[in-house]
């Protein structure tokens, strides 16, 4: 033990308390049943005024408004857009549906260049039959692809690393070692990396990357939820801040020393929250955020 | 990429088929619906002669047969037994808890000499509140207390890594590397490595470190299941092997180049498979294994 810098508890300082809500942004997904408009709605009078935007509340084929009238009622309503989620799923074994992934990609990145969002957020993908380290090449050959386009919208691209319980089919990068990687190799100030506590919590190397990622300007986001024990599902039974096991302040400490000053984003898959009254549940994401984050 | 030895893909020599079952062994577990003695009767007119066995299966309390009755009946039908299964849980706030789980390792190592198994597999555990890198302390603090009782049995303690998705409550120990550095700290010639592929395939380190392993004589087991693609259940939905994307023939070929003969162990949680007639499951796993392993 303790030849790695891996303790989390040695961190020197704790992190402040959070003072107000000026960095808390929420992702719609948050708020399943609620379209983008009812989370402008709640959370305008509850002082929070940044909201990370998923696809389906923007295309209006799944019964979300257009992206031009999508960036007009945030931009109205005075919100911040930290991202828009999600791009990637970029390993593929034949080259049509490489093809189709970038081009959906670069949808993406119009899309949030629309709604006036910093970055879009890479879920990178993989594929059951494709060893890991493979489908890794085809990130960073898709993200390659993409470097012209978001160049040109100005839009940053963040590979969110997913817990390794999605490898085989969701996502090939799995700890922030392999996404900086991915960064190392394509070297461009475009592209980072989005934190998420529930994917990443349990890494011995986390404090390790985070450094390594402040230091090589490749911190994009931070999104925060957390691990209940005795998890029940995969998918939709993550906590919100402080149901659960993640030392949140711990790791928003490492996080702030890095000088990153972006959003802190609550994105919770839940079941059981989705089916709450979500006008109750708003306050109560808040109330976690000030007392748990 | 390609800078760290992650490339299960670049493995210089595929596995050679498997000949025989002379390797196979089960986990008791797998067979959750059957007894000790079932497991016996039916394994043994299909040629397989190695048991894993579990400890509920040897415990009268929960309708096993008593540790001298089970060696008796493993000896008997000429039954090697690779593991008893499974000791470990150190963690603990509290000094009597700590004490207790003492005990009962002491109990399982006695227990493991009875039944004549080669090691006992330690479930290191892990403690919702408590910080990963403090635990992994205990644990190491725990197994180290275990040496002497261990030594007088000669019954070797293999750490079982347990995925990511495991960390909250049931283990602290998530990859290769942190059992690796606590087979290097307590440097002891019964402590040692139980991988299962289940685990540990997704770690990109995973070649690396069964190369390690070999190197320090720490590589004492290797199960093996498979991962099925939208798992259905945190616990009880693993794959037979060929059900899921683990390339087990890769990572087989990387646990002989170390040297090892040890046993190919079967270990799978499934209510699918529970639920099937054991009888007729017992030949579609030889069938799998000669297969797909």
């Amino acid at each position: 033990m303790g030849r790695r810098p891996t303790a989390l508890i040695d961190m020197d300082q704790p992190a402040p308390p959070i003072p107000d809500l000026a960095r808390l942004a929420v992702h719609t997904m948050t708020h399943q049943p609620w379209s983008l408009a009812q989370c402008i709605a709640a959370y305008q009078p509850l002082g929070v005024s940044a909201l990370s935007v998923w696809r389906n509340t923007i295309d209006p084929n799944l019964g979300g408004v257009t992206p031009n009238d999508a960036g007009a009622m945030l931009r109205d309503a005075g919100f911040t857009v930290p991202a828009l989620v999600r791009g990637g799923f970029f390993p593929a074994f034949e080259e049509p549906d490489r093809q189709q992934a970038l081009d959906d990609n670069r949808r993406a990145i119009d899309e949030a260049a629309t709604i006036n969002a910093e970055m879009v957020v890479l879920v990178v993908g993989a594929v059951p039959d494709m060893p890991l380290d493979e489908a890794r090449m085809h990130v960073a050959d898709g993200i390659a692809d993409l470097l012209d386009h978001a160049e040109a919208r100005n839009i940053k691209l963040a590979i969110e690393p997913l817990h390794p319980m999605y490898a085989a089919d969701r996502s090939c990068i799995n700890r922030m070692a392999e996404a900086r990687e991915i960064c190392q190799q394509l070297d461009h100030p475009l592209v980072g990396i989005a934190l998420d506590v529930y994917h990443l919590w349990w890494d011995p190397d986390l404090e390790f990357e985070i450094r390594r990622a402040g230091q090589m300007g490749t911190l994009f986001a931070y999104h925060i939820c957390d691990w209940r024990p005795l998890t029940r599902d995969l998918l939709n039974d993550r906590g919100l801040m402080g149901d659960g096991c993640i030392d949140l302040k711990s790791i928003r400490a490492a996080v702030e020393a890095t000088g990153f000053t972006g959003h802190h984003e609550v994105e919770i898959f839940s079941d059981e929250y989705w089916a709450m009254d979500q006008a109750q549940y708003a306050p109560k994401i808040i109330a976690a955020y000030l007392q748990y984050a």
